[in-house]
């Protein structure tokens, strides 16, 4: 997909917020997400964030002004879905859809749009809005496309052979719990499980005590595949509709207890918290970058290679994690940035992860949600959970305040961020995904 | 749950081949499902087995036959939700529905029942229905509760540590894949992926070589919790609405590849064959029995223990796998029986796995799915996979006509089936988990 207008950096928006240098959500961005107004109100429609304000696209499908007279049949369609409920019907419309009315809703918000006078009647603050899951989950896939990641946990726990033998042949993922996905914002409670304290052979049960976060980007599908068939890696990327922050929240020692032989299970499916907004690929089209792997690597399977891959298939997302504790909170401290990583170190595209889990046939569909896994760099400081950070617990980190943490406490609230940003581009971010540990429930 | 009077054998409806000895689906059974009339008929309805007959459940709403006045609200409430498109609504309405309107159905149904004239109109031939999914699934995860089956599989991968130190002191279990859960009948194609061929160290592209079903019991659940909330054991199985047969199809090739650190993923989301019947936990009631296991093993925790489950946590059910191959077909010979297993040996029960699966807050919902595990009983014999009855392929299964197997061959179809007798109670059946393995699609 080439660039086009939706991206030109020049371009300003009448919502005088979005033009803002540091906001995530300019012209060039434009994600879709689903909000309602007030906690009671159900009725939960989609929109699109711009600046500080949301364009309502259920009131705006409403409104006349993307009429398919004046913005085309396709855009026409695409609002019509776009501002229901959930995002799926829209997902599912597929890419012609989704780029028609991105490029329907850049013309309309941009300054001069002759739609402004019934738009601006669609648009919501941010602020009074309540942002839902953007989509209904069908099925929730994690993978583990961060090498740097897959070597520091294996080094904890097979320090002679940190990654094992099929890490660099292919993406290694697992299915995931879509039940308890939740959107940022909603709090969670530390779970209970049975865990084998360090030494013993008897296991105890107990809250997790090594609660951890994952700084995780999430993928959702938009158009699937059919049982049987599979998608081929050229096309993978046109099965995706757009990019969320992830968090796989992770009790370390719930995990390894119950991690053999069949993988992680109660330890991750207590919660995942996404961020509210979908970034389309269209959006993220100036920040590509080469997928690069080391010269002495296996060459990837013929199934998993294109040129096109290998030249743009990666993406140059800059990921922060920010921890806010308890102490930080009432003395009005900000959250503090304990790591800084980027989606461009990831070992696997989103391309590659799509090709593969569809390889056997397995029918992705609209609103399927992969995780990328832990997206650690290879610096030290680019860990992507505490696990690493703590080096499995053994060394604490210090906060700016002077508080310490090996794993999370309770009422510890954690925030990914990401952002894109380069000479000659307009930045563009994805928000928030953030989520407060609350003490356990009575067991 | 007291045995009650839609239990009593000597019960005989006025659907006349509900009654005959070796039906599956006597007036003591019920069983629930949904299905649709020809193939291009878009209105899916949930139904009743009887006989060869199943009641249609929205026509029977419709037909005033359980009309509140007649059988009272909970029953009239439930009927409207039972004959819609999936059986979910009806699923979470709870246990009480479940109950008042399979009593009704009981009373409706059996010799003299009142309501007759009005639900002859109502029944359709089971010949003439295609069965549908039941539910649709939200989340599915799959167990490993039958100990045989765990030692069999460990002594093949780690001869001198079969059984990993976690399995004795709860139910493992894994996430599984919703999308390609299909119901019996529908045929699949043998998968692709990567295989690593024995002694080789770079692997391969290829159709999977080592295609196997596993025999497992498929658990329903009906109503749900809500996220940071457990189900504890006593009150487990108030949530659970039915069971079914599953299998659990496997690319052993694939497995072996893929699966460690994260557990199995392509070598299983390909396809799972479920019947369409699910037998609800007061038909099995009659056929419930001791929940054992060896004295010197360990007590199990508190949460995953009570004095009811186990006087009376396990279930009597025979299982059966049969396999009928391209020459068996068209010679028309019938498919042979390859192995006979029993529910009651699996080392833990349904009402554990729902406590186990929630007790860290995870949040199940109506229609999600739990997979027993394969349910291998202590006799080789016995044994619920491919895998283990050719002890990893090495030795070949001989069919009765001369075939023989180390794993399924292309147009190779397993049927499962199940059923509960015993001498002062009704037999009852569910049905048949059959697929077909088609030759692989072009890669």
């Amino acid at each position: 997909m080439a660039l086009n207008e939706t991206h030109d950096p020049q371009l300003r928006s009448w919502v005088a917020s979005a033009n803002a240098a540091d906001n995530d959500f300019p012209l060039q961005n434009l994600p879709f997400g689903v909000f309602r107004l007030g906690q009671g109100s159900a009725d939960a429609r989609g929109g699109v964030a711009i600046g500080d304000q949301i364009l309502d696209l259920h009131a705006a499908a409403g409104s006349g002004a993307f009429a398919a007279s004046v913005v085309g049949d396709d855009a026409a369609r695409a609002v019509q879905a776009a501002g229901g409920a959930t995002l799926n019907a829209f997902m599912a419309q597929g890419a012609t859809a989704w780029s028609a009315l991105r490029l329907a809703l850049s013309r309309a918000l941009r300054e001069g749009g002759s739609q402004r006078g019934q738009l601006e009647r669609c648009l919501v603050p941010q602020a009074a809005a309540q942002l839902l899951m953007p989509a209904s989950v069908g099925d929730y896939t994690d993978f583990y496309c961060s090498i740097y990641h897959a070597l520091a946990v294996g080094r904890q726990l097979r320090p002679d052979n940190p990654l094992l033998p099929n890490y660099k042949w292919m993406p290694i993922g697992y299915h995931g719990r879509s039940s308890s996905i939740i959107v940022s914002g909603q709090p969670f409670h530390r779970p209970h499980g049975q865990i084998l304290p360090r030494g013993e052979t008897t296991p105890r049960f107990s809250a997790s005590r090594r609660m951890d976060y994952e700084l995780e980007l999430g993928v959702f599908i938009g158009s699937g595949n059919r049982l049987g068939e599979s998608i081929a890696l050229d096309r993978a990327e046109a099965h995706v509709f757009g990019l969320c922050l992830l968090n796989d929240w992770s009790a370390r020692d719930i995990q390894g207890w119950e991690g053999q032989p069949l993988g992680p299970f109660l330890a991750k499916n207590f919660a995942t918290t996404i961020s509210a907004w979908l970034v389309t690929l269209e959006a993220l089209e100036p920040y590509r970058c080469p997928w690069q792997r080391p010269q002495e690597d296996p060459a990837p399977m013929p199934y998993l290679t294109s040129e096109a891959t290998r030249g743009r298939g990666a993406f140059d997302i800059e990921l922060e994690v920010l921890l806010q504790t308890q102490s930080m909170r009432t003395q009005g401290q900000t959250p503090a940035s304990i790591a800084r990583s980027n989606y461009r170190h990831a070992y696997w595209t989103l391309a590659q992860m799509v090709a593969q889990h569809s390889v056997n046939g397995c029918n992705l569909q609209p609103g399927d949600l992969l995780g990328s896994g832990t997206l650690s760099g290879p610096d030290p400081a680019q860990a992507g959970s505490l696990l690493e950070l703590s080096a499995g617990g053994r060394q604490a980190l210090t906060l700016p305040n002077g508080e310490q943490r090996r794993f999370l406490e309770d009422e510890d609230e954690v925030t990914l961020r990401a952002w894109c940003e380069k000479p000659g581009a307009r930045r563009i971010g994805f928000g928030a995904a953030s989520g407060r540990l609350l003490p356990p429930n009575a067991a």
